[in-house]
């Protein structure tokens, strides 16, 4: 009967990934990934975000219910990009952020979630965890790389070229090791679902 | 048996936070929170931070091996201490962080782990999760502000006055935030313990 309910549930959570995928709400990058979960008898996905560079102004720390965002990238960026999203800033802390990718996958007991759980980690996503293991068991899957950078208040801009240009260094550098991560994971995967 | 394994090994290691603590060596903000837990049947601490702000050198993002720490403060700064902690800054690229309380904590079961994971979240440790179920069932406490800021390069500092007048306010928001958070996680705490 449990089983029964995993299956029927992953049934409707992938049609709704697939109809998320044709409209284009689904980060490309990360799509390879879910799917082998997905292909997995044991797993199923429940959401995923492939990692970004983000702008946004905030009131204060923590606050991410007002936030205003002004620029979201998928993909490495230069000086320039931030510099024309920043022009739009009015009030309150301005952020640089740059986020590895997270992926939430419902696990069918908690033998296949402990499985997963250590390849995650030993694939770098190291600050992975359960995050739910009443209904659903879910394990969070996720790196530590991350810039949380202020870089401005109430509309100014405080980082001059030099400045701009490490932490765009940084934020790419996130980037490319999130993918890096995410192809070792992929071919772990693969290895577990081959034996 | 399992629980005579988890009653012993809760002595052992409750023996070495005693000693520890008389060192000097657990941050004496936390230790309140800690001695609840462990007055607790279904719970002891393996470890845990109180949180922290560092200024820290490392060749690049995530080298944490590679890492020289130049500043470590367990309370609220001025520009002044960040300052003086960076005039020792050489090579590679130099960090300020702003860290909150982590707690790890041995549960006797799944379902007191559940019953600490959910009082976690409650209280604002949004990033708590399980992190091992196998051996020992471990709640990684967790929360989710933070500062993750490069502030220089190759012993260059690159923040002027104003600019390193921004980051100390926001990385001491996250030392006041995370008091308030522990405080409110010690009141659930208490409540547990009293029903």
């Amino acid at each position: 009967m449990k089983n029964r309910d995993f299956l029927e549930n992953k049934k409707r959570i992938l049609q709704k990934l697939e109809n998320a995928k044709n409209n284009g709400e689904v980060d490309s990058g990360i799509i390879p990934v879910l799917d082998l979960i997905n292909s997995m008898d044991d797993y199923y996905t429940s959401s995923s975000c492939f990692g970004r560079i983000v702008l946004m102004e905030i009131p204060v720390i923590g606050d991410k219910k007002n936030a205003r965002w002004l620029g979201k990238w998928h993909h490495k960026i230069n000086s320039g990009d931030v510099l024309s999203a920043a022009k739009d800033a009015k009030r309150g802390q301005l952020w640089l952020l740059a986020q590895c990718p997270i992926i939430h996958v419902v696990c069918k007991d908690v033998e296949s979630a402990d499985k997963l759980l250590k390849l995650s980690v030993s694939c770098g996503f190291k600050h992975s965890g359960l995050k739910s293991f009443d209904r659903n068991i879910i394990v969070e899957v996720l790196s530590t790389e991350r810039l949380d950078a202020p870089v401005g208040r109430d509309g100014r801009f405080f980082c001059d070229d030099e400045y701009l240009g490490l932490l765009v260094d940084v934020a790419n550098d996130v980037v490319s090791k999130s993918s890096e991560k995410l192809s070792r994971f992929k071919d772990s995967l693969d290895k577990l679902l081959n034996n």
